[in-house]
């Protein structure tokens, strides 16, 4: 998508093929700062550090990983290694590890001085194929939405726009481009569906704001809530739809996103609107019966406890720690349960949330 | 309660009876600061300001602002202009209306030169009886808190504290003294109940983050969470209550709160954990039928756009504005219905969330 009507991605090869170039998103929207990551273990705490984040670009900054190390140590031992250091980074989103996976397939058979070309290929592989597939979101998701549209007379005011809610930043920030829960908001955009997303804050990491940008600097209107509006919006029948992304999705249809999903769920229920949740292939863990078996990953309490802000330098920085002794428990993902899910949105089209609706799309996938 | 161990209120009378103080809660966790208010127009503006809040807190320092003003000023155009200047200052909680239609009943009939004393004893009457009230909250409270601990077995593993989760801040510093939401915590955790308390943050003002403070300067232990980690705390079996306080509730149960409160009720209603609301009598509007004609106080978006914290200077201050061109919308209160309220504990007692609930603890109420 675009930044200050440039094409932009959010992780591409440098121009000299030595490294991957991200955005920083931690500094984001306070800056717009490009970060040149040449070796896996800088890319390793990128990910770590949610400098890149969001389930997709996780899984193709770890192929990059991958290719990166292979280029100083291909032998067996290093790629082991490799991937062992990439996986331990995030917990929750399953699309890393399927990209480490999907990379260790194609490269464990090759001896060793093929295997840095063959992933670094296979991770443009995979980033292209994440385009694609969010693309191909945005396409099935828009036609929801037009049919949403078409049927509104019931829901709000004729004339207005389609009022959307997400959750977390599941936009071209959080995937090579388009973005999975934004991809059906962009193409309805962009086809000229009149359209206003509801973006909520998302504390502890605020990823909301990187929402509100990037849908901004494509033109898209949106308000920013705080996350504990959501739910008196829906109520109050303020909104048409809800679209979020996905860290995992279970073969049964539970949903693991990001922490504060699951309430948006409940309240989207409580009020009769969708919830729609988009995601492509890698982010469906079909070897995971059910939402409860989701390692759900627990983050820093200096998530609450420090407030953030722009340093005289231009870098974020922790700005005074909060006089508190209480302690914080900060899971940062939580599960919605299929029953709450109005449908996903996959690449191969719009399925309802159980094994029957997933196994439709997906009739080849093991187990 | 107590401060450093020193006994606190959140109002007072000053020592030469020519102001009242208060806690500025707009500084705390940050820092404790006591301001002199000496004017009705001093007390109007630090309502609206959030220095004093939480409803019935609210009530007490309107009625020492008519108080203050009646010493200016006490004619007739008076005594109607001062109460106009405050009930204008916040729309939702009904406590500040509450008090001032009883100063203007029993003003109004007196002879001007006899309303500044009158009033300045009425406003020190209804803080006595709201440290009154709050205390019998307690008392009620505690004991479904022992039952709750005494049928704990098949709710969590014995010999764990019992976790009861609150929103927003309902305690002391809300009211006058004890609070309410957290009023039968404090009677829990004195008469040596092991309680822990899940303190949400409460975006965008961060109110939990008083509820914090005072619950470890009493000394009950509390864990801070972030609004969006409720769901999940409460879907995982990790939380066996929630209280919550109330800023007006209508004749038939319905309860307007702080911004989150009703997506904390849907989560605790679909993990059967029951919902309370702990309120005094002036919080409760008999002449309001339902939840949906409850005024909705919309507060300004530069309470999610602009970063806070404390500037060299020790006061606190906004940071840097979010370069973010996203509209804002900032509901400070939404509408739990009555039907995700397990029950509501008054002064009087507890009774169910309904209009023969309420009429039974209140058989006198008007109309």
């Amino acid at each position: 998508m675009k930044v200050n009507g440039v094409h932009t991605r959010a992780i591409w090869p440098s121009a000299d093929g030595q490294a991957v170039e991200i955005i920083d998103q931690t500094v984001l929207p306070h800056a717009f700062r490009v970060l040149r990551l040449s070796t896996v273990e800088t890319i390793a705490e990128a990910i770590r550090q949610m400098q890149v984040r969001g389930a997709p670009l996780i899984g193709v900054s770890a192929a990059y990983g991958v290719a990166l190390a292979m280029r100083h140590s291909a032998d067996d031992a290093s790629l082991t290694s490799c991937m062992a250091l990439l996986a331990d980074t995030r917990p929750t989103a399953v699309n890393l590890h399927w990209a480490l996976r999907r990379l260790d397939t194609v490269l464990r058979p090759l001896p060793a001085d093929q295997r840095a070309a063959a992933a670094w290929l296979e991770a443009a592989r995979l980033a292209e194929e994440d385009v694609e597939q969010c693309r191909a979101i945005g396409r099935h998701g828009v036609e929801l939405l037009r049919r949403l549209a078409e049927s509104r007379p019931f829901l709000s005011r004729p004339g207005e726009p389609l009022r959307i809610m997400t959750h977390c930043n599941a936009g071209w920030l959080a995937t090579v481009d388009h973005g999975t829960a934004l991809a059906p908001i962009y193409a309805a955009f962009d086809a000229g569906l009149a359209v206003n997303a509801w973006v909520s804050e998302t504390r502890p990491r605020n990823q909301g704001l990187l929402t509100a940008w990037e849908l901004s600097e494509h033109g898209v209107p949106n308000t920013l809530i705080a996350d504990n509006a959501a739910g008196w919006l829906l109520a109050r029948g303020a909104c048409d739809a809800v679209i979020v992304g996905a860290d995992r999705i279970a073969a049964n249809g539970d949903v693991a996103n990001k922490i504060g999903t699951y309430l948006k769920a409940l309240a989207a229920r409580a009020a009769g609107v969708p919830f729609y949740v988009a995601a492509p292939r890698p982010t469906i863990d079909f070897c995971c019966a059910a939402g409860e078996t989701i390692p759900i990953e627990e983050r820093s309490g200096d998530e609450l406890r420090l407030l953030h802000g722009l340093g005289d330098d231009g870098r974020l920085a922790s700005l005074r720690q909060l006089p508190l002794t209480a302690a914080v428990v900060n899971p940062a993902f939580d599960i919605t349960p299929a029953a709450l899910v109005s449908a996903i949105i996959t690449e191969r089209g719009v399925c309802e949330a159980s094994p029957i609706g997933l196994r439709g799309l997906y009739p080849e996938a093991e187990p």
